[in-house]
């Protein structure tokens, strides 16, 4: 199998480029991260990713995990390679001093993020996780709750877990039933929670459970969810380890993919309650998970980019190997890179992959400016703005992730349905991409709903207003007259889109729901290629500086790809976002199944 | 996991208003095939795939196969399955009479082999590679040939397989190395080849082998391959079996999916070398083999209906059950069919399916008619028809199979990707479709190619005129206005397609294997609108006539929605094949590789 090779060059590139890295480096706390600052950090970060991450991607898709009474053994490894991740200080890039947290742009921290999850994306779950663990008490959590636990989460001694679904509430949060009955200055916490990502393992020697469950006297759907911290060993006042939690594994997931990844059943309570404590107010749980939730979707778009690159690599590496068929104008077999189909499949995949960096790390920039600027309109402004293409990361990186996934198989021929080739393993990992973290359709609807429809489409606008900005650089800078056109025209089918939506969802109740998925993949198609050609314009004019010149024209090359074969997408979303709802609503649920027997 | 349920009453209806069934029945030999008949036999195929096969194929994915000594058993049931389908002569239905086939129609032994697939696909390629193997031998083979294999090949006593694969030969078929020295009567065969479907098993007591190798003197490339039949036991006289002979099963694959169907690779003469018998001429083997891989290829997407449609009950059955979050309109959870995104993906499924199936059942029929027909010009027309479809409906219905499963896992949330809901199996099983019997690639330079350049157009003109009519009908008819506005626009974008290949093709050298792909998936799409809207014209004139209303309105509905929501992609396929090769060749080697380290 391939080994994973860290994309330095092109994060430090999207970094500068699309993710304005110099203007946050002179936001107030972040003057550290310089441009030789962030690459070292790249540097040293690309070394663990590539040599103690990479290698054990495949053993831990073969080896898998097993729940051994109540514990769960890691894969041979696996536990180690955290050990290193925790020392080197890589779970902590992002968070505050305060905390033992380095202070750098959360920005920065998305490369990093994104090679763990390229080299192994089983395990890189696990510090995904804890970081949003981070976040809930960071923002929501009383002083103590903060001074209790937030260090030794933020250190990576120990590690978080998010407990929202449970067997009959998986996107309907509204169904949640675990209770939590107030005791004293804590809560014993009662329930059953699903599909729990890393909820048991042996990497850390606590694992901090972030619980969503019901007050006795909530009122009932989301406005009664109140969120709790439950430790599976409770901690003591002096930051000892105290008694195990009745908080436990009871069974792991058999899944397509990420099988290093334990997915537990976790049962809180089988006994007298499993001690938990409130995080922010009573009812106000899911508001406080949402500060988790909205960038875990980030990080989950992020993955969609990892795998993408991981199952890139993998097909470049074979198209250079595997030597098969003349190529045209030739009369000897030569390696498959020669053939025009597999270009246009290596392409597909490193455009894209490129293009979703580009545009979540930007998004992830957004944040960083929302947070940290000293101007009130801009931290407005750019809250907005990382509002608004979050879905659109989440939804869109993860959708092509699929595609590219499956075209890494498709370049391998025969030998990408081998397991041992290594190809399906990123296939059967990056399915779960779409689903979790909110399904698709939620991120759509989301999209659609809260961040089109709720504010009248200004979200939307100020990005087509940028969009529409470089458009005009564009002609200005007079090479890429044709891929602004392409550009243009996909802007205007966004545009109508938009104004078809906020017209007519007054009168069209399921309008929304049976265009949002077409319309999320219309407005990830047209901001891929608005960050493409804003590198491709970056990389012009440092070519002309006398750059890199493989790596630049690449960047130029990768945009007029985008523009030519991508971009064309932007036509069909846009014609089944314009074809509305009529087609979606009319079959009745008979005349679904009504093919079957004579 | 959802049960199968062949869908007996859109196959009927495919087959008597996509495939002609009725004029196929007036062919000479045929008589027998009445709408009745017809009936019965999908009646009887139906309860064979419903309670024999789909019951064995989770078993089949779980256990997989494993090689023990040379011999390969296989999951329980499965060879009692196999001597229900050749006691019930399953296998002959469209065979000669003469060598104990039923002398059908191949139309008709289309959709019941689509439910072996449905039923059980690893399982189901035992049959249809056999099928392949009397096709190569009754095409080409001697009549001494003929008699000595053919009965109990027709019969299903014994099983056929394709030996085409080296290591360095896959889809460079010019690159076969293994090697056939004549001796007598007969040829000793030396090599290894690899991914030999049921090349080894245990549900039948004689495997054929078809095996391609070169003769000493035989010249380099495809016109020095020559094709012969390899007896796992060799056959005497009388037709008893004797001797082991020197070909065997060396190893199996560990794949992604069909883990129940034995990935072989088979060494043939390890000792003295493998008896084998010329079928055809000498040096002519590609040509023979090429009988049996069209049917084959038409076979695979066929498959990729056939997985589809178990994807898609399996998705229909899980949004009926499953309760969550109320639907627009509603404070009470509901079953989540009520929800408009869901029903997209549903009816994305659905349409997409039905459109395939027409397709592939329409394709088959000219085949029918290409060997049967009186008249030579409809033989000629019928022929070439057959040949230009072939590569759409393997290519494109086996590229919708990949998006429709990834549908099916989709609808059922975070279950999809638990391996026992059973979603994921059908998505694993699909992925092979794309690759194997000539990878899509293959199949697109052939539509480009061999299909449409070396005719100058004329069998894609032919089927576009076909298209036309269909408008006009449509348009006549009234119902269908916007309909045929959307087919008419697709159609456009298709012959400009056809004429941009055309024009471009002679100067420009890597422009056909830059938009072969894209031109396939704009001809598929096309051609699915096409066969969907044939359907709902007839639909509509027997609802006019009291037919059975929800069987119809759903067959006009989901014309509909294809139009709508589908048709659509026409648009982006065509305009990434007016985008040509210039963005597929630029970016150099280097610049592929160029986004690694600092």
């Amino acid at each position: 199998m391939a080994d994973y090779k860290a994309p330095q060059k092109d994060m430090n590139f999207a970094l500068s480029h699309n993710a304005r890295m110099a203007e946050l480096a002179q936001l107030p706390g972040f003057e550290e991260a310089t441009d030789d600052m962030v690459a070292a950090i790249l540097e040293e970060a690309g070394k663990v990713a590539n040599e103690v991450l990479s290698p054990l991607n495949e053993v831990g898709d073969h080896t898998g995990v097993k729940l051994e009474g109540v514990d769960v053994p890691t894969p041979a490894g696996f536990a180690d390679a955290y050990q290193q991740f925790a020392e080197g200080g890589w779970g902590s890039l992002q968070f505050d001093p305060e905390f033992g947290g380095q202070g750098l742009p959360y920005a920065l921290s998305i490369p990093v993020m994104e090679m763990w999850q390229s080299a192994n994306m089983a395990w890189g779950l696990c510090p995904l996780l804890s970081q949003g663990a981070v976040e809930a008490i960071f923002h929501n959590g009383s002083d103590e709750l903060k001074a209790k636990y937030l260090p030794q989460l933020v250190s990576g001694e120990w590690t978080g877990t998010m407990n929202l679904t449970e067997p009959q509430a998986g996107s309907d949060l509204a169904a949640i039933r675990s209770t939590a009955k107030p005791v004293g200055d804590h809560y014993r916490i009662k329930g059953q929670k699903i599909f729990i990502t890393w909820g048991e393992h042996d990497m850390a020697e606590n694992i901090i459970h972030l619980v969503l469950a019901r007050l006795p006297d909530a009122p009932p759907g989301v406005k009664g969810i109140s969120l709790f911290v439950v430790p599976k060993f409770l901690v003591n006042d002096d930051g000892s380890l105290g008694e195990r939690n009745d908080a436990k594994c009871v069974s792991l997931e058999h899944k397509l993919g990420i099988h290093a990844s334990p997915t537990c059943v976790m049962a809180f309570g089988d006994d007298e309650g499993a001690i938990g404590y409130l995080v922010g107010e009573e009812n106000r749980g899911l508001a406080c998970m949402f500060t988790m939730m909205n960038n875990a979707r980030l990080a989950v778009g992020l993955q969609g980019v990892a795998i993408s690159e991981r199952a890139y690599q993998h097909a470049l590496e074979y198209a250079h190997d595997r030597v098969q068929s003349p190529p045209v104008g030739s009369r000897e077999a030569a390696p498959i890179i020669q053939h025009a189909d597999v270009r246009r499949m290596l392409l597909t995949m490193k455009t894209m992959t490129e293009a979703g960096r580009a545009l979540a790390y930007d998004a992830c920039a957004s944040l960083d400016f929302a947070h940290h600027s000293e101007d009130p309109a801009i931290r407005a402004k750019e809250s907005a703005r990382a509002a608004y293409l979050t879905p659109i990361v989440k939804g869109w990186c993860t959708e092509f992730a699929q595609e590219v996934t499956s075209l890494g198989v498709q370049v391998h021929g025969g030998m990408g349905f081998i397991e041992e080739t290594g190809a399906a393993q990123h296939y059967r990992d990056a399915r779960i991409l779409p689903i979790y973290e909110g399904t698709n359709a939620i991120q759509a609807l989301d999209l659609v709903g809260r961040k089109t429809l709720f504010d009248g489409g200004e979200a939307g606008a100020a990005v087509q207003a940028e969009i529409a900005e470089l458009i005009e650089q564009l002609q200005a800078q007079g090479s890429f007259a044709a891929e602004a056109t392409q550009l243009q025209a996909a802007l205007e089918l966004a545009k109508t889109a938009q104004a078809e939506l906020l017209n007519g969802a007054k009168d069209d109740v399921q309008l929304a729901g049976s265009v949002a998925f077409n319309y999320l993949m219309l407005m990830g198609t047209l901001c891929g290629g608005w960050q493409l050609l804003r590198a491709a314009l970056a990389a012009t004019a440092e070519l002309s500086e006398g750059g890199d010149e493989t790596f630049l024209s690449a960047k130029v090359n990768s945009a007029r790809f985008y523009s030519a074969q991508i971009l064309p997408r932007s036509a069909s979303y846009a014609q089944m976002v314009a074809a509305g709802s009529e087609s979606v609503m009319t079959m009745s649920d008979d005349e679904l199944a009504s093919a079957w027997y004579s």
